[in-house]
């Protein structure tokens, strides 16, 4: 079975985690503080209907699979195909009525990311990779639906480039000087953005991504997508993304050579 | 004739500025640099058109009013009624790919900013105010037209807020002090934004944005909203924010003194 087959799983999974969350955007609603006086990281009533949504229906329709997801933890992480969710990437986006947060579904065929999707619901967008091709879906300004391939950007030099990261507050103080050069590099630094920077990255409108410390369930699914358009997806060093850590996406594999070179000086 | 009048044109001003930027939002477009080698300000084809069809409406329909426009600077700004047009606030959010750019269309009578808008034209939202009310106008799930009145939240301590400006990297150095006393005052400190943080503002997700050296354009259209969800915002310093300059917005006047306690100090 071809990971292409779970396209329309994958659908389905967005959308009951879209109907899930929809009804919680830009209400009054309580944030749980899980980390408990630590950095503030909000988990909304929204993320966790949207993750027992979506990991009761792959129990019901691939009982063997595995699962990781951001609420409720690892299940049967051996199994052959391993399911990756994040319900809604950009809580704090959510929780400041921004919608730049997004639905992560990805899928593992023996450890490596072979399709995923960052839905957006209140955009109605979908951006889908497999590795190979990716696409974009949404919403013409008359409402229809339509789809376009995604394909990152050529950006020979680094010094012509636009980089997003999520805040520089994120990244551990250890790490900030490696970070800094990076910005001072390019040409266009940005903020904001989690999941919806390494879209734009596929869509060829962002050049570079820098983030630090983060889990699996925040990239796996955006590797397929970033990868399928063009792009290139690993940790600071070079390694495989898939497990999460310090990740640095770039649209030219000229500009992440360079951007590799900036973070591991000195 | 009262403000009130106006908002079927204001209606009619934003659906032109939409149709005239929309073509080129994610398109590959060549992004002039107005600053010929200073700070990175691009300018599109698509803030040009828009500018040029607003300021043609305006024109026809009411020649004796004043136009300051972010493109095409001011014409008759001692006019009785005077339009504030910014065509897209938020361009390097318009050239990345993100939704979080808008359309601003501000009225002021005798130098009062007495109408507002911010309008997305891909979300396809508006957040409109008088001053003395404002709501938002958008789609829900099943993209039917839909109306709430916009009310900013409650926050009686700058401990607990959200906080939010473009980028710190806007901020120039010798008043990077202090914005930085707020942002560690703060619960939850975020980037990016441009009238999008003024909107979430006005909708109660979140309670204080600081900036520097807004241009009129940037903020005479936000001032009735915010106000008319009933937030404040004044300079840094307590004074008007309709002629721009340093601006901080509150969702409730009491982070709005302890902010600007904060912002005066040292």
């Amino acid at each position: 079975m071809s990971a292409v087959d779970f396209a329309q799983f994958v659908e389905r999974l967005a959308d009951a985690a879209s109907a899930a969350i929809l009804p919680f955007f830009r209400s009054a609603i309580h944030a749980h503080d899980k980390s408990h006086g630590g950095a503030f990281d909000p988990v909304t009533e929204a993320d966790r209907g949207a993750e027992v949504a979506m990991r009761g229906m792959i129990r019901d329709h691939f009982p063997a699979h595995g699962v990781v997801g951001e609420e409720f933890g690892t299940t049967n992480p051996e199994a052959e195909y391993v399911w990756v969710l994040d319900p809604i990437d950009g809580t704090k986006s959510f929780i400041s009525g921004f919608p730049t947060w997004g639905v992560l579904i990805g899928l593992q065929h023996r450890g490596r990311p072979v399709y995923g999707m960052m839905r957006q619901p209140f955009t109605r967008e979908s951006f889908v990779g497999d590795g190979a091709a990716a696409h974009w879906r949404g919403l013409d300004p008359s409402g229809a639906p339509v789809a376009r391939p995604l394909h990152s950007r050529a950006c020979a030099d680094l010094g012509q480039a636009t980089l997003m990261t999520t805040s520089p507050l994120l990244i551990p103080e250890a790490k900030r000087d490696a970070y800094a050069r990076v910005e001072r590099a390019v040409r266009l630094p940005r903020f904001g953005g989690d999941c919806y920077a390494y879209a734009a990255l596929a869509g060829g409108f962002v050049d570079v991504v820098v983030e630090a410390g983060l889990k699996p369930y925040d990239i796996v699914a955006l590797i397929p997508v970033i990868e399928g358009a063009g792009g290139i997806v690993t940790t600071w060093d070079g390694g495989d993304a898939a497990g999460g850590g310090d990740v640095l996406a770039s649209g030219d594999p000229r500009t992440h050579e360079q951007a590799m070179a900036l973070l591991a000086r000195g």
